[in-house]
């Protein structure tokens, strides 16, 4: 059987991700990553070759599916529409007040040039939207309600470390217990901001800094902060390289609904993650199996994971799947 | 708009919580039970008109979708194959190790007549399906678990109910709590049956039984309690009927996988069902909107929840899904 070939395009976190979920499914195999940087100064974990993103274009009939692996805030935009005039492209694009835009320049880009895209993948957007999708049309009376965390919300901690007197600094956002088993209860509660999520941030400060200036301005940092119950915590520069070098997350979809007369019924999909971008990757992954087989039935354009029958993703076949998995 | 047309060929439990669930659903309208019994001596919860199972052919242009609403055992082997011959047919088919065989029926009976059918829907088979299919996908290796219960098992209260001495009898499976622990831990253990659930009976014992024949009988009855621990609580009349009249159940997935080097992973998703029947219906009720927008797109055959696109299931168009859920 023909591998899928895959490229990243993009060497950060995710992409590393990426090149080890690639590891984990023999049907696939990784043919190249592409970098802005200089390319010989990029090394691999796998030993997978580097090549600058200026010649990407020449890799075009190498690769059956490009996972874009950029930031939302500038990359993207940009990325996936050019890269999918060339590739069959996934991306995680997580803006997502932006979207429904993002969603038509992939589209129209893709449709033009004959390929296939699938967008905004990962768990949110991703995985948590598609629970969300399958419990609001199983429930159509109720309220959604999604926790994240605990884990490391990476804008948060990159305004932290923006903060004067902050040498190293993150920030775990961590659900409310007892928010949560308040849903659970199917008392169907309005949960304000502040009651939902606390933001605890760990510090390490410069020598001599002010440490009550340092905890005031992060705790008053309007629509960072400002809104939540806050800690903050000074620690040691050993205890934050020993504590705090991981990308934890995870979170909570549930739905609480009604069904007959005043049945309560109860939903609940939950992820505990010990890396956000491995985790991402995997999921990136197994899309690209579905894009791959989609577009050798012929689909091309741009979609989202609420697109993709679930049979795409898996290696089983659907006789497997029936026999194995129903 | 054309609401979606439904017909309930069955009408027990499930068939009145379909009767329930269309009317929360109102791109939908209910267009006739069938029966087997006198159709005049069957009153609907909404009024809804009954019909003879014999009749059933006549209303072939009047109805889009038919929910098949009988049992597993020996009803949907016979009735869905049949009725998939004049009909768009749905049904909650849960027998694990026959469900390729009676795939294989229903997909030649609806392919030979032009319609399609979804077969298997529901929450296990169904939901936990979707699940575990996503969650290996993502995760390749790892272990998936699943836990049922709080719940009524319809099975196992059939068979404490056939014991001598026994006037009413209920079961319910309940998951090991220090299992799930074990599983979420991330240590990945290998449970037997014993470890994964408890058995809790309650039994309104007939006038001068003998207890402990019953609590022997039913602790040591192969295939159903051999192998679990096992406890049997005797009740009055009264409290049975006060306590124990409600069908609640629901249990978890549990996908425990490693990415990277040694990352652990954990996908987790539960119901706590207030109503077993009802959330089944309204299972059935959203894959049979799908059906429909499937049909008109000319798809025929057979289907599973594995084969359906999500975006199918809800009432949103695919621009709001993305605006709003994504």
């Amino acid at each position: 059987m023909d591998k899928i070939r895959i490229g990243i395009a993009g060497y950060g976190n995710l992409g590393k991700g990426v090149e080890l979920a690639v590891r984990q499914n023999d049907d696939m195999e990784l043919c190249g990553v592409f970098t802005r940087r200089k390319p010989d100064t990029v090394k691999t974990v796998t030993g997978c070759a580097v090549y600058g993103m200026d010649n990407v274009a020449e890799h075009s009939d190498k690769i059956d599916v490009m996972i874009i692996c950029g930031g939302s805030a500038t990359d993207l935009p940009v990325q996936t529409p050019q890269l999918a005039e060339k590739f069959n492209v996934i991306d995680s694009f997580d803006t997502h007040a932006r979207i429904p835009e993002h969603f038509a320049n992939v589209d129209k880009s893709a449709k033009d040039s004959g390929h296939l895209a699938i967008i905004s993948l990962g768990w949110d957007p991703g995985l948590f939207s598609l629970n969300r999708l399958y419990a609001e049309s199983i429930l159509p009376d109720g309220k959604t309600y999604t926790f994240w965390g605990k884990g490391v919300s990476q804008g948060h901690s990159d305004a932290i470390r923006r903060v004067e007197g902050v040498k190293k600094g993150i920030q775990y956002t961590v659900p409310v217990d007892e928010a949560m088993d308040a849903v659970r209860s199917g008392s169907m509660p309005e949960l304000t901001t502040r009651q939902k999520h606390i933001r605890e941030c760990w510090i390490v400060p410069e020598e001599n800094a002010d440490l009550q200036k340092i905890e005031q301005a992060i705790k008053s940092m309007k629509n960072y902060f400002d809104e939540y119950d806050t800690t903050v915590n000074f620690i040691s520069d050993e205890e934050f390289d020993a504590v705090h070098n991981k990308m934890p997350h995870g979170g909570f979809v549930m739905r609480s609904g009604i069904t007959g007369d005043d049945t309560h019924q109860m939903i609940e999909y939950s992820l505990k993650l010990d890396s956000n971008p491995e985790f991402t990757a995997s999921v990136l992954i197994c899309y690209a199996r579905a894009l791959y087989r989609m577009r050798k039935e012929g689909v091309t354009g741009c979609k989202t994971a609420f697109d993709i029958a679930p049979a795409y993703l898996s290696r089983l076949s659907p006789e497997e799947l029936r026999a194995k998995m129903l």
